[in-house]
């Protein structure tokens, strides 16, 4: 039998991403291409970016056949129509990807979801969250996301956007920004670069802070553990709300400071109210920076769990 | 065929209730009877009041039968065990209410569920959520609580325990209590009264709330716009992190000022960030006080909205 292949494609903030991953959710050598994105990037300049990666990813395609398309995008997306609408790339609000990709690769499945949900699903496959039931799955980079599962099958919501944990509120906006107060405007690596700034802390990157906490530089310290202790609040938020078994956590910024597990950890304990939502088990992510494309081909290697009545439903209003 | 009802009970924190319910989600005239509960109830005080009201319910039962009994719990429970632990019932911890309704009522089926898991089956099977994928139904009363549709079915969360609004953290706690900064702590009718009894306000109740507010009074205006507002910035979190179709709202304290639900709506749109969450649907319980014991009843009337597979697994372990 062929070797049946799903190209996954991730959009996201900094960069547009496409590989081909096997059944068992491996990333197939040498498949993986990436081309930058940011503020800036056109619709246009987007389709260009994708049909040079996808040619890319599909040179080493041999005999292997490829089953279907899975996207992840950064939020929010409007799952019905297909389209996207990042809070990053304002200038992509209202691109019809699926649409765009499916003219592409005619004739095979395309499924779009949030990135938040696609890492979900990659670390309820082979990652941090496997076999558990009702867990949520969140990175700490640039920005803020994630996705759920409960009840053992993935959170879509009305649109698509279910896992923006990022735009919750912990407190009162403070600072006049429309992010002020909420998960993401507190503990992003970029909110945290600015903080430590603001204390007179003269780096430049969420690696430069890493490397300065490290080093016993107080300020460093205080502001990874400032983002730390947010996302705790976060996960007991969550936790209490949704009765979750388990979390998986990373991301670029998650990964600067050995501390910042545990700080999480205790964080979310000691704002859980209830012996439920305290017994929540807080772990580092499983896959990397793989997540997202390995959750992407997900959607289309384990279609039974995105494949809900919901979802069905959309399916046919294509 | 003969009538076919299901017993319903709710245990709260300040009564228990039991009623007989038709296939239609109307209470049988003459069948609902309440005793009181209250801090200082034991296990054993609660297993007399429910058989007396059991034996109430049922005594005008005439031809019809009883198809199965649901039972909504205050929180937290304790789903594949069949026990409760209510925060507001500290003698009651433990106590295995499914066994002891399975005693009373041998050969039928018996289902425990969170009384916020409950209301927001009843919403969405006759009152506000009807037609809705994706829902959460609140009540705000002596305390705060709620249940979540998502996707067209029910979630329960690891142990029955998903729905717990209340005990999310909204602010820094700033008083030294234990649900300081929490929605309940911040938002129910106790607090509210609390809290204008702090600022010079005179009256004992939230009703005496309700009528000073209706008469002028400034801080009593104060106290429920507070309230109302910590629940809209609740809504507006959940509504972001769950993409959330529509809201339902009721309880005793929810209905002292009939200004309460335009400030809900007004507070959820203001700290909504994305367009997806800002546009979610917020109105009034359509079934004021008798939501939790017909959401009872739709445990045993609509098991397809309950018998996903999570919770067929955890029939079996009974």
């Amino acid at each position: 039998m062929l070797n049946q292949l799903a190209l996954a494609i991730d959009i996201g903030g900094t960069k547009v991403e496409t590989a081909l991953v096997d059944d068992d959710g491996c990333i197939v050598a040498d498949t993986r291409h990436r081309l930058p994105t940011g503020r800036d990037i056109t619709p246009h300049d987007l389709g260009c970016a994708l049909e040079v990666c996808f040619a890319a990813s599909t040179a080493r395609l041999g005999n292997a056949v490829i089953v279907g398309v899975g996207i992840g995008s950064a939020g929010p997306i409007d799952l019905a129509a297909g389209r996207i609408l990042p809070k990053n790339l304002p200038l992509l609000h209202g691109f019809e990807v699926r649409a765009f990709v499916q003219d592409l690769i005619p004739d095979r499945p395309i499924e779009l979801r949030l990135d938040g949900t696609c890492l979900a699903l990659a670390e309820h496959w082979i990652g941090a969250t496997r076999g558990t039931e009702s867990s949520m799955s969140i990175v700490v980079s640039t920005g803020v996301g994630g996705g759920i599962m409960l009840d053992g099958r993935i959170v879509f919501g009305r649109s698509g956007n279910a896992g923006h944990i990022g735009q919750i509120h912990l407190d009162r906006s403070d600072d006049g920004t429309s992010d002020g107060g909420t998960l993401e405007g507190i503990a992003s690596g970029l909110k945290s670069v600015d903080w430590a700034q603001r204390h007179g802390w003269t780096g430049q990157t969420g690696e430069d802070l890493g490397r300065s906490s490290a080093a016993g530089d107080a300020t460093a310290i205080a502001a990874i553990h400032r983002s730390a202790t947010a996302v705790g609040r976060a996960i007991a938020n969550v936790a209490t709300l949704l009765d979750l078994e388990a979390v998986a956590i990373g991301g670029g910024f998650f990964n600067v400071s050995p501390a910042y597990l545990n700080i999480v950890r205790n964080s979310a304990r000691d704002h859980a109210i209830f012996d439920y939502s305290r017994d929540v088990s807080i772990n580092s992510s499983g896959l990397a920076s793989d997540g997202p494309l390995i959750g992407a081909a997900a959607l289309i290697h384990r279609p039974h769990l995105i494949h809900h009545p919901r979802s069905i439903t959309l399916a046919t209003t294509r």
